[in-house]
């Protein structure tokens, strides 16, 4: 198939080369020249993705709009969250009309509390059938390495999510298909919340067991919260929800781990923010949990807590403190 | 309470200082003398656990097994999985008429395929309502060290766990109860053939994304396998299953994990085997897994790749293809 990936940074590339690897014909879109010219020229993203010293030979780049996306079957996603929706309005009309649209996409736009799924269609006037997510323990760097791996292929049209999960399926990256789009969304976004706590707790100096416990019930605050918003439990229970999870807590080199470990040393939010290049994407998400929460009647204990490290400055100790009720619970 | 721990290793002794903080009086039992005398006169477990150098003035020890149990409102049972039945048989005229016992082993007993929950209660002739277990991400070193954890306590009279629960919280160790039993004991053993192609793969080199793939798809292969056996999913989705798998996956400790990465480092079975210090319990449990999975008619294509692994020595690479159809599946 003829593909075309919009942005080229770590993920955008790694999975450029996985669908190169799958045998389609591969176009990158990326606005920096530097970009473009790399991967074009040298077969190489200096900029984002070093580690990958030869790009495969089917895949192409170009800094042009309408040569990126011409002919092009389907169209994939990969802008860092809080610009998509103006870079995508760009593309509106030149995206072929019968395309899909596929977002690698993870995060909540913060001025408008949407969902990627919001943002793509309503920023392409695009029919939910011919949206879908990609969402998964996909690490970029593992990857590009070409480490085996699974992911989950979301769309409302389980035909489509076929069609898109057999377009990028290889003998290192397993497919899966569903129709949830709302569960896949929000487990690739509101599991940043966990992974600050976990990051705080490693940080810290807790072990396993401190992890495990928060990604436990951290994984089970989420999963009330998907399924009261209309959302399938087994979506948190998959590679887009638990296996997300564990490879993101598992993962010391995320933003949101690194920021979490920061405020488990002591440092303050302030300290943490500057230590760190830019704001985690668990910050802005841990008041969008608790949003959400209060707007579905969901406790959130977890999120609760972390919006109290986040805006009081509470210490480690407190935040597991107020993650559990004084009685002892039902599982 | 007067709460008895038998057996003085590295997770009874852990669990005997949490009851003594819990403000129980704690009796240790140990059948070796140097244990009971370091215990008792020293205060310190030089053999199973040097790393607490004060234990608790509130915990005593005796290798007299009629010393060890009178009294005792609860006996907790922290002996090695494959002596538990043979040991506890010595007690069986000792234990007081009342007292509730609380199991710590996970296992599988190797000659008769029993889960510890029904070996205890041959051994003891111990009515349901008078037996609880205890699983969660609880690795010993952790709770030694006082490291925030949370477990559950299963029992078939949720009164009954909650007499338990109460009895072993403290301010780093929370506590959840239900009555599932069975779902307990099953996440407790059946999780380490999951730790066991979890270790395989680490050993190969591989990261984050391949061990959440197989954490996630064991997850759903071992519930599924629960459901079959008349357990509930929950467990599986709580602190004993995702927890305590997370837990043991993310330490490199633990002597499936060992054996495992020996496995994917290029090791025969024979000489993973010589390596470590006596058979790894994934082992024999990944043969309990295939054959439950027969009974019960339930797939269980990891356990089945493992036993492969065992068996003919198949390389991780071609486990991990055996874990997947060749088809695309719905999550």
């Amino acid at each position: 198939m003829k593909i075309t990936v919009l942005g080229a940074g770590a993920w955008g590339t790694a999975f450029g080369q996985l669908l190169a690897d799958a045998g389609n014909d591969v176009m990158m879109w990326a606005r920096e020249p530097e970009i473009v010219q790399g991967i074009r020229d040298h077969r190489h993203n200096a900029v984002r993705l070093p580690s990958v010293e030869r790009l495969p030979e089917n895949m192409s780049a170009t800094g042009d709009q309408a040569e990126a996306v011409r002919g092009a079957q389907i169209v994939v996603v990969a802008i860092a969250a809080q610009f998509a929706r103006i870079a995508l309005e760009s593309f509106k009309d030149l995206i072929p009309e019968n395309a899909i649209v596929v977002s690698l996409m993870k995060g909540i736009e913060r001025n408008t509390g949407k969902r990627m799924d919001e943002v793509v269609r309503e920023a392409l006037a695009l029919p939910a059938e011919r949206f879908a997510a990609i969402s998964g323990p996909n690490l970029s760097k593992e990857i590009a390495d070409r480490q085996p791996s699974a992911t989950v292929v979301a769309c409302e049209d389980i035909d489509v999510a076929h069609t898109v999960a057999t377009s990028c399926t290889t003998g290192y990256f397993k497919t899966f298909v569903t129709t949830d789009v709302i569960g896949l969304e929000m487990c690739g976004s509101l599991k940043n919340v966990v992974a600050l706590a976990v990051g705080m707790a490693r940080g810290a100096g807790y072990g396993e067991n401190t992890a495990a416990m928060i990604e436990t019930r951290g994984l089970a605050e989420l999963t009330a919260l998907g399924e009261a918003a209309g959302a399938s439990p087994r979506t948190f229970a998959g590679l887009a929800g638990v296996g997300d999870l564990i490879a993101t807590c598992g993962s010391p080199l995320s933003r949101n781990y690194t920021f979490g470990s920061n405020l488990g040393k002591g440092m303050s939010v302030a300290e943490a923010t500057a230590a760190s290049s830019g704001v985690a994407e668990g910050v802005p998400t841990t008041d969008a949990v608790v949003a959400l929460g209060r707007k579905l009647g969901v406790p959130t204990p977890l999120a609760y807590a972390m919006s109290r490290v986040l805006d009081e400055g509470i210490p480690c100790s407190q935040m597991l403190g107020e993650l559990f009720s004084a009685d002892i619970g039902e599982e």
